[in-house]
């Protein structure tokens, strides 16, 4: 079938190859002109015969307002499918705006990374039935073969929350294994660390992908010595212990993990000051100056 | 080759099993005599030829005892594997006990649980490159086919050490789905919380073997409605965050899916008895009467 | 001075009573009519002079409607002070609002529970500097003796911003003595737990306003036998924890004690039986049936 | 009464004092001749009549050895108290050998540090009530006036035992005090964060000794800028958490206190590079070069 795609970076561009290979015709923007195929949103939508399906796959920040100007252009009875990591929350004032325009809404969490071109993608979908099935040829395009890869999860705003706790869940197993990672570093018992890591890839109930991943990296750099202790968190993480607070879900594991990410960012901590100061104060603790 | 294996429970059983399959000359001995190959230790060490091997599999509370019998038993030369959860410092106590005598001591953390006789164990080992090297084939039929499964972690512990650490590991990586689960299902975006976690199973970050378990589980019993949320430990999750104190590695993941373990036990808990005890104090705030 | 006092509740009622002993008129409503001075907040407002101060001490879900009827009958020049639990977040466009028309707002926020009235209040306070000059005759009255229990923190939203950190930290100082209290209520070493509590109120690091709570609860009930271990939060322990998300500050501490107070409140865990299914599907390990 | 006193440092110095301006006989020994009063362990139990009682105050890892040359020389029916922070798994082993020589044995976990002489020290005693009797002069006096600050918290080790939680509630409480510190400080709201403490040391429910050492340590440095956010631990809060696991007593608040003492010591975080190099494998990310 025929789809617009808006932004064609790391994800959006692997997935208009991917599209193609299938047999789709894709019309794709993005404002870096020599990646795209046309030169506008306008020519996108021109482009298109109506009924219309655009998918929308650029940086939270500029999702609101390039939803904005596309709706614009386009006319009652199309369809919209934000693919990108925008807050659940804005997916159902967005569809209801867009819905008195006529226009269908449809949030797509998308999975798989750089490695999606490949297998294919995690699509975790919310919206309307009728929305979500005019939209199927491009999902069973993108999603892997098999029987998994793909869930109808709810209405709007069920796709992008899925997508959420799986990022929240992602932080938590990243955050398991590296743990245990650090442990084995600082025994003296293991001599061998990648090649335990290694093992674990068949015969264990550790074996996932993200462990296949970090073989991989132990691989390239055995030590991880090249590689600071630094991540930055794009917002998910964030997003599900927020869910988590508000909904009264207890939820130490993610927010530890988060909480890491956080203190990896840090120069010095505030917090480890106010401790130092307060055991000089009391026991004449010697602190290191700063 | 020929192996003396001394405990056919839930994992020895199944493991004398593959081995037969595999062509080894396997004598079980179990003090259930129904399973049992031989009456007695004494039997077992009989009706095998020197240098022996002899597997332990045993509970283990038990398996200090069921080494220092069949050592006593045993001949310069001979080898005993410990493939029990023992706790890693015991090994190597244990090794230069056995060496005084002449006698090889192997350590191995074994994966796979029930799934094992089918898929092959993970094995995780520790010992002398010549002990190990003996033991070869049947880490070879035990373990998976391809190029995984396997590892010589280092000397005498370090088996049993990686094991801990896989198992501490594992409590994180399932406490991440858990605290996941409980939160896609008291809210209320998403409507298909079994179909989520089945689609993840392919095409996303955190597809993984656990994964697959709990999507099995979710075909079952949807709400997980027939189970109560009560979970036992078994030595290796504890044993993994006491090294992470002694070797001042902070552990906040693992250490919290433990604590929420040992919650699960408790019919009420006497930190919010104090807790509760202390808003009544300061705010008047009513308590409930137990 | 003159003050308009709105809601007489266990906080409202206690602070008119040390208001009026200070000396200060005080003119309070009620939605009670029996604890109230007046019939309404209209008449309430009648018997104020011009320029009024007046206090709303009411809960929070009702404070923006309260505070909405009060300001339609009060004129330029007066100040409304909210020492309500409000979230600090409603403060700004709320004081905007008010100042459209002329009208000051201050935000208090008020700690010393039940004890206030006796001891003093302590005061945080945000606002302009001129609308919390005029106030200062209350807040002098409300608050302790002595050089401390009061400040000015800040522009508006800085009063319930630090009553929200204070209440954050009160969750985690009350958590740590529970941690405390439970594992010496589980160790077999200590024979008199109260008495070690009671003991540590003089002389040691430990000893805090809560911890003299604590020992009196204890002498109440010595095993809190009557209480059940169960706790409601008012919402300051979640804003506190999202203000920590929204701003990038690791906060397992108080995060785990916000934690705690939801888990008490569950009859089962969600993510354990997530726990206990996997147990059962890789380890064949028994559940536990509900 | 007569007391010996070995170890002369921060706190036996101080014990010292407080003791001999009670009108106490102290002879007390120290490896640094200029502060002791005698010039050998023989020296000292010679100046004492029988029965004796010497106090023991010296670092943890010579406790051992200075408590067993002291007993070769000291006499049935004499007493040791050991007044340093040992582990209390020490006690029992320790107060059965001396015991089999007619020795009696106490431990006291002492809390107050450098304030101590002027305030008093906190108390906990653990022992045979026989010796704990012999040995009240010098408590009544050690201790803080008026009704706290000592306990007889049970048999051997229940001393030792009651501190170690004395110390692990003090790491969650300055713990919770430094994360509400960190929060204000990253805050927009707050502009006086030193004047919030200040103000909290009265009224509160957060009023507490460590508050007021927090405020002078923010009147010396108001954004303590001096000071590395660096913390040793001394052992306590480490034990703290291992008899939680031993009791199976979840404790979330102390062992992230102590584990971020962990990580206040690290360049970087083994854990952090672990993630950085996941997030690199699966998403493309960045990551920073060490």
């Amino acid at each position: 079938m025929q789809l617009g795609l808006v932004g064609l970076g790391r994800m959006g561009g692997n997935m208009r190859e991917r599209l193609r290979r299938a047999g789709h015709e894709v019309v794709g923007y993005d404002h870096h002109r020599e990646v795209s195929d046309v030169a506008s949103l306008q020519e996108l939508v021109g482009k298109l015969a109506a009924p219309r399906v655009v998918w929308v796959m650029v940086p939270a920040d500029v999702t609101e307002a390039t939803i904005d100007e596309l709706a614009a252009t386009m006319s009652e009875g199309d369809i919209i499918i934000d693919g990108g990591n925008s807050r659940f929350s804005n997916d159902r004032p967005r569809a209801e705006r867009l819905g008195k325009r006529g226009i269908g809404y449809v949030d797509v969490g998308v999975s798989g990374g750089v490695w999606g071109i490949e297998y294919g993608y995690g699509l975790m979908v919310g919206g309307a039935d009728e929305h979500v099935q005019r939209c199927m040829p491009i999902f069973e395009a993108l999603k892997p073969e098999g029987p998994y890869g793909f869930v109808h999860a709810g209405g709007v705003g069920a796709g992008h929350y899925a997508k959420m706790v799986h990022n929240g869940i992602e932080y938590g197993l990243m955050h398991a294994y590296a743990e245990g990672y650090e442990l084995l570093r600082a025994s003296e018992y293991v001599e061998d660390v990648p090649g335990v890591f290694k093992s674990w890839r068949e015969g264990t109930v550790v074996k996932s992908w993200l462990l296949d991943l970090l073989d991989r990296a132990l691989e390239e750099d055995p030590d991880l010595s090249g590689i600071r202790g630094y991540a930055e968190d794009t917002g998910e993480g964030r997003w599900t212990v927020e869910e988590a607070i508000r909904l009264a879900v207890p939820m130490n594991v993610i927010a530890a993990s988060l909480f890491a990410r956080f203190a990896s960012r840090q120069e010095d901590s505030p917090a480890m000051k106010a401790i130092a100061a307060l055991r000089f104060q009391f026991g004449g603790h010697a602190f290191k100056k700063d």
